[in-house]
């Protein structure tokens, strides 16, 4: 693109792809990167060529890994009686992360749109169905996101569950932890009033 | 550091190196370019790759870019009579995309602060004094941070000007363009109020 302009201008221009970087934070990136140790870059450089090219998917639960199986299927000590369904595998890292969940993972890499093509077989639907099938999982657990596609895409898969005699949950939605309710959108204080538990 | 835990790990903890970037962003950074196209990852090692080794300092103005001459220095339409001193590569174009400057630029690479063993030296001034000497040089203009390391490194600089009968300026200092006078710091304001000119 701008490569008649120079490097460190071509370098600018590449770091834009990154999320959330625009012109400003690109610019003070590239100057950044080439006024500290120049090892550093290059081992970002190194780094994004490995990945790039040596990560695929887990065979087991498709969420990114450069073995066959990804290190949480690959775990002995994981409980493969539970398992967990996420849209991507950033939810994968968050929720193992963020809980003390030890069972499996499956990711569905999107959610079902029917409006833009995506129906079960993107999601490779049938390679979940076969795990189900298989007789070992006892609980599964609807991680998908909370939008309209989400919530759709876990009542499909729960009836999947159904239909093999899994028992299915859903992570709770309501208030946030630390969140005052007045800060709270409508539709969320309506679902967690609705879904009030004793106590 | 992650490199047992794989290739995904490693990429997030390199993209930590990056100013701004916490675990959080590095991780939907690394997500990002390994769901996306992974030709726009290889696109940014390769840029990374070739300004971490080619680019280097101009001869002449000390900026970054990988010929002898920058761009500015090289461009026979800038007008060699103004010099503009900076203390970083990023000022140069922060100064060039902002203002309508046609001169050229002197990049200082720091400024002088006695106490971390910066001096005059390791600013390279004696490359600014001999440009200053060449009799060219019609207008210095500072533009040089405003705290104190870069206000007194601005008389410094203005004091070897003087020494060779070249008039010095300094960008001005006051209230921001769309400031309110009540988010204003007092000392900004102070230095506004008298500073104030004829209008």
């Amino acid at each position: 693109m701008l490569k008649d302009k120079g490097l460190v201008a071509e370098l600018i221009s590449s770091l834009r792809c990154l999320p959330g970087v625009g012109p400003k934070s690109a610019q003070r990136m590239a100057f950044h990167l080439l006024q500290q140790d120049r090892q550093i870059a290059k081992q970002l450089a190194q780094s994004l060529n490995n990945a790039a090219e040596q990560v695929g998917f887990c065979e087991r639960c498709r969420t990114l890994t450069e073995h066959p199986l990804c290190s949480v299927c690959n775990n002995p000590a994981r409980d493969p009686s539970q398992l967990c369904i996420v849209e991507s595998p950033a939810d994968v890292m968050t929720i193992d992360q963020a809980t003390g969940f030890k069972g499996l993972y499956f990711v569905l890499h999107g959610r079902l749109s029917p409006l833009d093509g995506i129906g079960p077989q993107e999601l490779q639907l049938d390679l979940l169905d076969q795990r189900l099938q298989s007789g070992e999982i006892n609980e599964m657990i609807l991680a998908t996101n909370t939008t309209v596609e989400g919530e759709a895409t876990a009542y499909y898969i729960r009836e999947m569950a159904e239909n093999r005699q899994v028992r299915s949950t859903r992570i709770a939605h309501g208030v946030p932890l630390g969140g005052e309710l007045d800060y709270v959108d409508s539709s969320t204080l309506s679902h967690a009033f609705s879904g009030r538990q004793d106590m």
